[in-house]
């Protein structure tokens, strides 16, 4: 491993923090900050090593979707397409910005637990590659519209598989308790897929399922493997027909701190090939064709996040206070699940880490955090400070608490540095606010 | 108490729930959901209630400061300045909100633990009516500013009383473990306003304090006005000057839930103004201007949230999910603190509760939940939920997770409802983005 959790960061002749050939501290001066600096090459990196590990299993019986939940915009999800990985879209909006960043829309996937009728209005316009359909009313209503519009629709459905992998552990529960998809255990799975099969707008073509997220071992991905191909051949013995797609989801773990120890991307391809090849080899059930679904593996890794330090106060005997000028609003994850992230400073990258300190936001809220008690050197105000790991689920999960514009977003690659997502403006900020005559100054 | 934890809310002749006399259903017809509902006069009822409160207790020598943090549109904040409210911003973009709705700046409040340098620069050329500065380099950038612009600037200082009050509990502590502010017992606090007093473009107008949220309780307040009324006594002994205004944050609880008992603003007001007169009749010192700064006690109980349902899933044994069409992206509060919320169905608002549900949001995340286990009717695919109390912290909080666009807003009053924030549309959401030419489509 290099010297940062983001491994494809660098430490500059200068002795300066450098991401794709960018010195950090030049990033933070041109564009401000806070900012979001992702790595261009490092995102190319990521799909090359799944799309590989994934041909290499598969051939062409196999494909990489990106999950854009985890960093939704036009440049990323147009790096995504020249790198030959297919889209997954969870809402109108995610569909919107693949459509816009020229994705064709045969290459989506239509995720989502609850599609408005007017997203599903849009995904059938668009065309979408498939819809996974979430529950009987969603296949209610998209084959209302298939029949009402003459259009075909080709689905694979959301299963609970009863296995719920979350960071280091996993559970097998009978009966999964979730917001998403159909029990496979009381017969929920098997009664949509007849049902489906025979609507006539509707193409049946597989089942889809997602274990979880931060998952750091094998065997729950080779267990769910299990559970879902046998689902497959419950359908084929109790209908004489064959669910050709097989989509594994994601929750692929990635390095956001030291302790963390991701798996390279093939090692979970090759372990869920060898058992779905030996399932189908003995029940003789010909090898679905299969997709998996990287998000956060794709890009957390690729980004970091820049801000400028304010005030540090020390609490003696109980914690030092830093203040940087981002916080929840543009990293929530801290105060939603305390999440752990590690901390350089750009122009000292390595410098010896002297005392714990607590990263503070500008929110006006106690529990505007972006990590407590992580090991910095001496951190003084003015000075640039790049979060790490930052490249997934931090601009998608940004608001305006505080009205607090959100921050811009630059790609960095070979020493240049282009913008992708301008920062926000107060103008931005102020443009769907309406006044009343009778309210008007 | 009324039929409702929102008491203005009503059940009007169609049996069907209203908010400033329109019916719910109506306005879920005609502005669509996921759609953010204010009642006018509610928001102007609690106006009155705080102002008239603070005008018995202090005449002219008292304030009342909207936190406008808990919901900051211009519509919002110009019903504030007409009902004679001032207004505290917490950064640039509630600054530019402010201004744009027509308050004068010399009324504002501006807070914050870190304000930028271009921040306090706004503020600065606004003429923002007080800076609460938070600590001494705020201090250092706010003169050094004010010497070189020949302005001047009036501060509050904000302190750590050492009273920690959230819910039923508070606590007192040598020393409170906070971002915000200095603190007191080490002689930060006095050593900051002595260092300001002289500073040729600092005038030292006070102290504030803010000893946390959702108080159902009078004595931390009481005990609150001790500790400042202390510390601006030993300013005078140790200085012969005196700090003529005395801020006191807000903090006051409102009703969530039906468990939720808020004391009416008169009984904080009251307790706190008569030991204020206490101690300044005990040592001879002159009655301070008080402000106190409602943010949620002005706006939460005067919002509801409407949505759509979705599907209604029931898990045998475990529990139901009623998908709504709305999630954490336009109200993280359950995600992020577990907070109650109660909900009731738009057209049968006061149907029987006959079994617990958890309503979940429409994002790809399981804790993408709106609240677990609530008492509810039977719900419906296609049923209009009001989820109550939500005026506060929900747009102001709201993002646009999973490129879910944020709802719109309306104000009802006697029957009409008018749109002070716009529907975020697609192109919204796409407005910023840059697509870098060998990126292009």
């Amino acid at each position: 491993m290099g010297d940062f959790v983001c491994e494809t960061l660098e430490v500059n002749p200068a002795g300066h923090l450098s991401v794709g050939g960018c010195d950090c501290l030049d990033l933070a001066r041109e564009f401000g900050t806070p900012l979001y600096v992702m790595d261009e090459m490092a995102v190319r990196a990521n799909c090359r090593a799944f799309r590989q590990a994934v041909e290499t299993c598969y051939g062409a019986g196999g494909k990489v979707i990106y999950a854009s939940k985890a960093l939704c915009t036009k440049a990323i999800l147009s790096i995504m397409h020249q790198e030959g990985i297919g889209v997954d879209v969870v809402s109108g909006g995610e569909l919107a910005t693949a459509l816009a960043a020229g994705v064709p829309a045969d290459t989506l996937m239509y995720h989502g637990n609850f599609k408005t009728l007017a997203e599903i209005r849009q995904g059938l316009a668009a065309g979408v590659g498939r819809f996974v359909v979430d529950n009987r009313l969603e296949l209610d209503q998209l084959s209302g519209l298939c029949e009402e519009t003459g259009r075909k629709a080709d689905v694979l459905f959301r299963v609970k598989p009863g296995i719920d992998a979350h960071t280091h552990d996993y559970v097998l529960t009978g009966q999964i308790d979730s917001k998403f998809g159909v029990a496979l255990e009381n017969g929920e799975a098997l009664d949509i897929l007849r049902d489906a099969w025979d609507r006539p707008g509707i193409r049946v073509r597989g089942i889809h399922c997602h274990i979880g997220s931060q998952i750091f071992e094998v065997e729950p991905f080779v267990q769910t493997v299990r559970v879902m191909l046998g689902l497959m051949d419950e359908f084929r013995q109790a209908t004489g027909k064959v669910l050709e797609e097989l989509n594994l989801g994601g929750g692929f773990g990635i390095r956001y701190v030291d302790e963390h120890r991701p798996l390279p991307p093939a090692r979970f391809m090759e372990a869920c090939a060898a058992e779905i090849r030996r399932f189908c080899s003995e029940r003789d059930f010909p090898m679905p064709f299969v997709a998996i679904e990287p998000g956060r593996a794709m890009v957390a890794a690729a980004g970091i996040t820049l801000y400028t330090v304010g005030s540090v106060k020390t609490i003696p005997g109980i914690r030092t206070y830093v203040a940087v000028d981002g916080g929840m609003f543009e990293n929530p994850r801290y105060a939603l699940y305390g999440s752990p992230y590690d901390a350089v400073l750009a122009a000292a990258p390595l410098a010896e880490r002297v005392r714990p300190v607590t990263i503070a936001g500008k929110c006006c809220e106690s529990g505007d955090l972006i990590q407590e008690h992580l090991p910095m050197p001496g951190v003084r105000p003015g000075d640039i400070m790049a979060v790490m790991a930052t490249g997934a689920y931090n601009y998608s999960m940004a608001g305006n608490y505080n009205r607090n514009p959100r921050p811009a977003m630059v790609l960095c690659r070979e020493g240049r540095a282009r913008v992708i997502v301008r920062r926000e403006t107060y103008e931005n900020l102020l443009e769907r606010d309406e006044i009343p005559d009778d309210l008007a100054p």
